[in-house]
């Protein structure tokens, strides 16, 4: 194949509903070096009716569609896939008039992390408080978004539910350790710190910089909703109940997250078959990447790309492992993984797209 | 006089008004270790009806008192003095019956610093629009509160208007310059760097810590409202027109401003002429240093104090100036340069309440 | 007592050894405003033979002293207390000779937080490989300074071993937990987060700002030295052993420290007990307040102070508890908490100066 | 040509010289995506033995070369073209060896910014000490590699001298007012801020994150070596001896410089006038862009890109300019104009390479 033939293919094309915030331009940044999907819609309020490079000035040149108003926007033949980089509550109303025009789709929401109208229910007390999902039956084909454990069903389905920021870095911990039954299902503690982003664009007192500089706190102790979808996740995964104690922190960061991971270990679980473990989940993993008691992992490995570096430590003295975990909260953890499971169900290469950096904000 | 007499003195009393935000803080910050002024009321739409430690949780038994609404506070027989710290067009509307009450009035805005209706009209025309003032009569009697310049006429009035943050770093370094008339007066240029906090509490997009962090820039160029302070401060003091050039720049900070002063000398003028300037109008000053040619000055040296340190630069080589002027905006450049001016108003010492470092935010 | 009088009374003279440093800068801070105590020598190799204020500009005009040789410095007839500022291994060598002078010792390393040599043995194989203490008599005298744990003790004693910064952050989450018995003592795990002030004045790469900001990392994962002294005082307090996993971790601001500590709580523990524990140590602490399920508590409210806030959060679900503990690592984890406890050797009112903020860096 | 025919095609191979500091790193994340260049060899004392990727750990899997010892590299066949990035001294002896080669040299020191050993003494004289150049007679080829001024020269030259970091910022703003000869030379003023990166990698007092977080200061007022640098390229540009006021800040922030310059009108220039001269210069620049009075340009146009955004202010009230320059200081201020250099010198795309984002540090 050519170069010109290669350009003159018919290239995926796809739509990024809510291309305003940190979500949007983290996707319009990834899919800029992507060499067979170009974007054919952007929409949101804001910014609606001018150019995206208005509203993100550092990619004037790059990418300059005009910005297509939410209320007014018709998707029919405008793409192959949507994302929805929206809310709880959006994604779910609008995803089956994407799907009945052949558009796939994936949510950043926790609308389609829950595969049955109970779980949606059980989780949505966490969050914005119970009820019922407004499209129930789409949760009998939607996928988890973790590539990790559902490649193969990503591939086949025409929804998934982009996993929460928090959640990835907490599952790549301990998932195999779940899978392998290695640990104490009751003992399992997650420390979460992430930077700023991950709360979005919008002002608020916290993340004002003269509050949030030079400050740091806890926040939702206990009662975090990601709380529920890890739970869910680490249960399925050791096929018997696992419940966790969980706080996530606010650094004063733009971007990244580190979750430490504790356990205790089962009586003579050694060394080796932890390792076994990870090596079985991540052999060949093309952005998970595990070094057994190595002290030296910090965020500048992953900020702006899409790879998650563990660090696994075990403690002989206490029987015990804790697992770190390093992510980029806007890559991994949000639209990086959304590009990385857009690759699969188009059929595209798993990595492609994913090889440069993103950096805004 | 014992230790219990003294602390049975009657102490003056002080209102805030405007105590939710970063000029309030600051001023409880400084008066609680002030030994002869106890704040009686504090004043706040934010807050109103809570403990002030329930909005300052770090000043918890040290700053309990009830904050009151400012729509039904009644000031009268209330306290000796009164802080607006308010925008624009609060502090000349109530003025005139708190100094009926005989409280006086120190004005965190640019209310009370110009001295009749017509400058104030020149002014306002640079900041919210050209409009009358309020209460013009006021303005023969209030004081530009820059302390430097006006210590006696400070003493003796009722009505200050506490000078604009970026006005105090730039004139402490150009007024003796001017007063002494060493410098070409079409010459000058200010180039502002300041923190965050000079654009209060109030969460912005701008000020958002993913978009603060990391970033700077320069806003309101050859537009923002201080250059008419400031040439207004420095024509006086020169006797004759002096206009500058102004630009102000957000940096990754909370607190702090640097100004880079630069001006051409007039022919003849000597390291020696311009050191005479500086010693004349800072000899005994108590919080204004001047160091000659030390290039070693940061913020660290005035952060939460009430200092001002300037760094003077002669250029043989081009025959110019530069003055380098570090002041922290919330003191100097705000709430420490009013409790200064307080403490001439009622006649305490001019350092008391001002030894001991503020800190938020 | 007239003010004249309290003047002219012979104040407690002490000696600052190690004053070049953060903790040094610190102590200086602190003692500035205090009462009863003047500062009679600073010694320091680090600008020796030169005003502390040129190596603190920030404190010119308020502390001008000449600071003194660490060689050649002789303490005979100079203070009445001392403190070593100084790294593991130099106050356990110099002590005897201050103490024999009559001036009494608190030491910032862990020189003197063990009770024998047996258990400094232990610390030191954690810290720089294990080895025999210089002077192992003066241990059975030594008092461990967590002013919470030990006041009266410290009342009595010439030699105190100041505690270590994430120490004091975590113990004084988990005492009251471990002396009331109310958990299970296998379950204990620590995540600390702490400034880069925390590891001193010197330059590394991993604290140039280009490396920290926007980054952060653990470290010394089950590894760190303060885990000994943690679990030697929660073993004494439990009496019983207690192990637990520790993580510290560097992120990218200058002061603070917040631990999370997570423990299972007994069978029948209700929050009742749980309050309780904490109502009985901390109910009259000028210092330490606790928090139950309050999820507001942030750094601001204990930056430049020598107060700890605890917030303790009682889960139902997990029948597990997590204790947040916010403290300055500078103040109450170090130099502020030395103030403590010098006011308690000294006879001094135990908060005197310790009412306002230090500030540097 | 098909796409293995382009993936056979010889690509052109560069040598990294001084690949261990920062600016080594931003060539090496700028050349992986260069589509026909490849790196050849990656030479630095730092790291020399091991893969890049250990130095780098973000690189893994993208750069794992191995580093080779500078003291011990034979340059002969190893490449087409050497980047020296390296301090003063180090260039202006290596030269000769790779020009006898065959490799051409881009030197990121002041070794070959200066056309003959007159103009390199007088440069030495503002920068380490005066001194003659060890290889004066590669002067006379040697071109100052700011694009924007000598596109046709460098496409030709064998040498070239990559401008300083603070000179791109300021000349891209001025020379196009100095050629069109719009100003009054003797008024203007550069006021430089810029990111701690721009001091490199080496830790130092000043840039250890307690002391430079929070803080900020001039240095070098009216001394630093770039100022002639810019002066020698206004000069030329303007036909006429040009001095400047110039005072560079470090601020907090890791990346990024803003260079203010201020300069008075000649009499009957207009606003046109002005826009014309940068229209001139800039119509087809593929990095540089200017907004005419836009006030709202900040560093996250630039950050990580090679772009140059510049604000010009035309102030009518005092008939003068400001022009703020925003570069990336790794980018166009080193790293990636010496890319767009490269392309020049191996005849490439000009803008090969610097479609995507650098970002270590």
């Amino acid at each position: 194949m050519t170069l010109t033939e290669q350009n003159n293919l018919k290239k995926h094309r796809v739509i990024i509903y809510g291309a305003g915030g940190y979500g949007g331009v983290g996707l319009v940044e990834n899919l800029l070096t992507h060499p067979t999907v170009e974007i054919s819609a952007l929409v949101s309020r804001e910014g609606a009716g001018s150019a995206y490079s208005h509203l993100y000035p550092h990619l004037k040149g790059q990418m300059d569609l005009v910005v297509e108003h939410a209320e007014s926007f018709e998707p029919k033949g405008r793409g192959d896939l949507v994302f929805f980089s929206t809310p709880d509550g959006v994604g779910q109303t609008l995803a089956k008039k994407y799907l009945d025009y052949g558009i796939k789709v994936i949510d950043f929401s926790g609308d389609f992390r829950f595969d049955n109208n109970e779980t949606y229910r059980a989780y949505s007390a966490w969050q914005q408080g119970e009820a019922d999902h407004a499209d129930a039956s789409l949760l009998n084909e939607s996928i988890y978004g973790m590539v990790e454990l559902n490649r193969d069903k990503i591939k086949e389905t025409r929804v998934v539910g982009n996993p929460g920021c928090m959640a990835v870095s907490c599952l790549l911990a301990l998932l195999p350790l779940c899978k392998e039954r290695l640990i104490k299902y009751d003992s399992i503690v997650c420390d979460v710190k992430t930077g700023i982003s991950g709360a979005g664009k919008k002002p608020k007192p916290g993340f004002h910089f003269p509050a949030a500089s030079e400050n740091a706190y806890p926040y939702k102790i206990a009662k975090h909703q990601h709380i529920y979808e890890i739970e869910k996740n680490l249960t399925d995964a050791a096929d018997t109940e696992v419940q966790i104690q969980f706080t996530p922190h606010v650094i004063p960061l733009v971007r990244g997250i580190i979750s430490t991971n504790y356990c205790k270990l089962n009586k003579d679980v050694t060394e080796e078959d932890v390792e076994m473990a990870f090596e079985k989940l991540y052999k060949n993993d093309p952005f998970v990447t595990y070094h057994m008691n190595d002290g030296t992992l910090d965020l500048s490995r992953v900020k702006g790309s899409n790879r998650c570096d563990l660090g696994v430590f075990f403690d002989r003295r206490t029987h015990s492992l804790t697992v770190t975990s390093l992510i980029d909260n806007l890559q991994k953890g949000q639209s990086g993984n959304a590009v990385q499971v857009m690759n699969l169900m188009l059929g595209c290469d798993e990595t492609a797209g994913l090889l440069n950096q993103t950096r805004y904000p």
